[in-house]
Order: structure tokens, then sequence, then C-alpha cells
């Protein structure tokens, strides 16, 4: 089957289980633009979406799974293993924050913090499936993560997007994979990573997916030192503009989102808005322009409920 | 003209003003529900709507508008006097707090706080109006605040609800107002009062709109001291249950916005949801039931942004 139809059979698949996260339309930022909340998902990131696809695709162990997570992932992991029943081990780095690992340890899975970034975390997650047995599930590059995650541009048309052209935040690669998978060259994808963990441009200057050095806002949730091989041939295969931002307009970004709209959501979840904010990405007068709002996870400080 | 006409005129009247606030649904409360984010409306709550139906179907004196408000009222009376040139002085009480003073400052509007709770600020407001001669625009108990918010029902089922009932949160009625005079008896609609600020409840008590004491963690937005008439009428008329709720499930209906689809929102606008979590309200098993999220003005801790 062709990503496209692999992506229809996961959409079946996980649809009991996922929000459909709703969209909305916004002036508010310059230009008209519509956006979908995808920060609404369960677990706060759209990691659910790759998370149910691949443990309902597979025969899980009764070792069960094991996965590395700058936080996002591994909560959606811990979270979908809690909902079908089976046992979870996710390693997380330090830099996943707080709120993350508060997130994972509410599913009950069990959580191993490592010095380091996603890399390390990555490192022991891959030694703990070899010597237990589990299912190993990756981040962003693997088949069935990239089916999941392209399940929410599918679903974002079926909502009746317009737009010519959708601004996507890329970390690992795994949701703009998804995003290419499914829509082909049928509309443009932004590629928009923070100066500070870029990856994907990266891979692109070189000719391959290549280490970069990983630091700055989002780095817990775009952080990946390599972007991954199934994002990195489909970039190349499709085409797909990749534009840089600052920590500064990822952050003024995420302030524009609470006072525009009330949504609060982490600095990876404010990083495509900052492309067009900031002027990193330029559109034509006509062109129709989406952005992707994709993760949600930082933590409210508890007082401000009675404020 | 009925009301129905009337809310119609105002729809098209304030389009170009208001943003068309996304729905969902949701099936993390203990039962399938639709949502309507009317938080991620311009200045954080519904009260928009009603502030420029008011104002652009009026001829607004040079003097130009006053308006009393807990703070979510003062907020939209002051943005849509801002965008349409108007001079705005708003009154709030102290009870307000620092969320919705900031963001009424940012307006330009000139803002008085008053000690005291909403009536106090009402009745400065009422005098500064009588002296200056500027059109004074009512939180709730007018034809044209209601008209306005009557648009968010009407806009509600053109986006597909179809829920039997809708869960509201009342403070001084406008809302609720706009939603029985737009539906009418074609779907039950639930008032929710906070058990420490429930005017409607003890106005249908009494037969009459009769002042309670307002206190609790939603006052700053649910406190009016006394039903608006117009809301009185129409729930009299159309038929609406009341339900009360208690600060304690107006916090965990909160937090569980948050926790569930990471949306920060203030108690009033957990307020409805709050009666369907504490089983304040008890739908029928095969009821559909929807929960109106009216309004986020709270202050996230700038640090957050960061973790």
């Amino acid at each position: 089957m062709d990503w496209v139809d692999r992506i229809e059979v996961a959409a079946a698949r996980i649809a009991p289980h996922i929000v459909e996260t709703p969209v909305m339309r916004s002036s508010a930022f310059g230009r008209g633009i519509e956006m979908k909340l995808e920060q609404t998902q369960h677990t706060g990131s759209f990691k659910t979406r790759g998370a149910f696809n691949t443990l309902l695709a597979s025969e899980v162990p009764r070792a069960g799974v094991v996965a590395a997570s700058g936080g996002n992932h591994g909560a959606a992991v811990a979270h979908a293993a809690q909902q079908l029943g089976h046992r979870a081990r996710i390693f997380v780095p330090e830099m996943a924050g707080p709120s993350k690992i508060a997130l994972i340890e509410r599913t009950g899975a069990e959580l191993t913090v490592v010095p380091g970034e996603y890399a390390n975390a990555l490192e022991l997650a891959e030694r703990e499936a070899a010597e237990s047995g589990a299912m190993q599930i990756h981040a962003y590059d693997a088949d069935p993560t990239v089916e999941g995650q392209g399940t929410l541009m599918r679903e974002w048309e079926a909502q009746g997007l317009e737009a010519d052209t959708v601004l996507i935040a890329v970390g690992g690669g795994g949701l703009i994979a998804g995003a290419l998978a499914w829509l082909g060259d049928r509309r443009k994808v932004v590629a928009v990573e923070p100066m500070t963990s870029c990856a994907l441009h990266a891979a692109l200057e070189a000719g391959e997916p290549v280490d970069v050095a990983v630091s700055g806002v989002a780095a817990n949730a775009l952080g990946a030192r390599r972007i991954g091989r199934i994002c990195f041939d489909l970039a190349c295969r499709i085409g797909t503009d990749v534009v840089l931002v600052s920590d500064g307009a990822i952050i003024e970004a995420q302030q524009a989102l609470w006072q525009a709209h009330r949504q609060l959501v982490e600095p990876a979840g404010a990083t495509a808005l900052a492309a067009l904010m900031s002027g990193a990405y330029v559109p034509d007068a006509d062109e129709r322009v989406a952005v992707l709002v994709c993760g949600g996870n930082i933590a409210p400080d508890p007082d401000i409920a009675l404020r």
C-alpha cells in the first residue's frame, strides 16, 4: 500500500482513541489564517496519533513497549499503552521538564529520567528494548508513527482546510513526514525549525541526515539531533521550504497565541506561527496560509486558577 | 422584529469584527459532549459580541461610551470602542483582578477601579454617563447586548450543533438570555450558577429579580447582584433548569479542561462543565449534551512560557 492508503487505514484504526481537534480562523496575526489546535489532543500533542497507530497495528509482546522521548512522545506512548493494557517504559532526558514528566507519571508508566538530551534517552531505550524483548516505538522515524501523524492532515482536509500553504514545526520530522506523505504536492508544506535545533535544514544542506547540536526554548520537543530518514526522503522527493526562527520569535508567538485567543502552548506549539509573525516565511499577497499548533505541554502555575 | 430576526441582523453586523470560535467533541468528561471554545474570542470572552453589536447599532455620542463590568464586559467594550474609534470609560470593581485590568488598560480606555463589587462599579458608571452624555453599555440587561450574545448560539448551530441540551454559566444573564432568545424551546438550556453567586436561582425562587450576595472564585465574571430583567422574562417564558455548583467543583472543572485539552480558562469558563462533572446536572442516558466554555481571562504566570 502507498502512504495515502496506509494513512487511511491508520485513521480508521485510531479514530476511537483520539480527539478530532478543532480548527479556527484568525485574523489576529497580520493576515487571515487557518489554525488547527492539535494541542487539545489527548496528552497535549499530535504524538498520540502515532502512538495509538503503532500499538494497534502491532503484536505487542508481553514485555510491553519502550519509548525514548523529549516528553510528548513518551506521554503519548504511556497513555496509549495504559488505555490498551500494555506495560510501558519511557526514557526522557532531563530537559523534558516538570510538566511532561508529571504527565507521564500520571499514566502509571515506568519512567526513567536520563541526563543529557533526547539522543541519550534513545540510547538507553534501545538497550532496554534489546534486553527485555519489549517493542520500541520510535518517536518519529518509523512507518507506523508517520502514518499516525499523517492522519492529522487528512483530518484537517476533511474539516475543510482551504490553505495553499501549511506551516509545520519540525523536530525529528514525524509530523511533517506524515503531512508530506498525505498531501504529496497538492499543497505547499513549509517546515519551521528553531535556529537552535534545525536538523532538517542541516540535512538538506549536507545532502543527507547529519548530527546537529540542539538547544533553545523548544528543545524538549523539537530537539532531535538528526532528522529522521523517512522525513528526509519525503522532503527530498516532494519538496518543502525550510525556514528558521529565533527563540525570541517563538516566545513572541507563544505570547500572541495567549493574548489573541487564550491558547497557552509550549514553545514548539508556537513555532510554526513564529515563522509567519517574524517574517521568516513571507507568503504571497493572495496565498492562503494555515498554521498548525502542535503541542501544549507546559505547566501553568497552579495558583493562577484563582486569580 | 422578534428576537430571532434581531439576532440575525446582529450576526451580520458584527461578523467582520468577531472570531467564529471553534467547536470540538470531547469524551474526557465521563460522556461524549460537544464544546464551544468561546474564550478564543477577541478579549477572551463572548462579551465582545454584545459590545460590537451595541456600538454598531447606535449613534455613539462624541463623549463616547461608558461601561461597568466585572472585567470581561469592560474589556470587550474597550476593545470594540478602540476598533471603531470611540472614546471609552470603563468602571471595574477591584475583584476584576490583575489580568482583566491589564487587558482593559492595553486598549487605551480610561479605566477606574472601584472598591467593592460589580454593583458599585455600575453606580459610578451610571453617574458618569448622566454627567458626560456618554452612552452607557449595560453588561447584560439591554436588548443590543442580548442580541449580540445571541449570535453565539446561532453560530454554534450553523457549525452543526447536535446537542439536545446546552449547559451555560450565568452571571447577570446576558449570554443565556441570548441563547434562549435564539433557541426558544428547540433545545433545552440549563443555567449553571455558582452557589455563591446565584441571581437567577434566587429570582426564580422569589418570582422576581431580587438582590443576592455574591462571592466565590467566579465572582469577577458571574457575580451580578441581580439577574437582568430580560433574562428573567425569557427564563420564565421559555423555561430553563437552574443548577448550582460549588467553588470546588468549578476549580475541578478548570483543572480538567487543562488536563484533558490544554484549555486554560477562568473559573466562569469552567462553570458549565462543573455542572456535568459534579453531577449537579445529570443528563438522561441518551441525552446529547453541549457545554459552553465562555471565558478565559486569567493571567498565566509569565515564567511558564519557558518551562
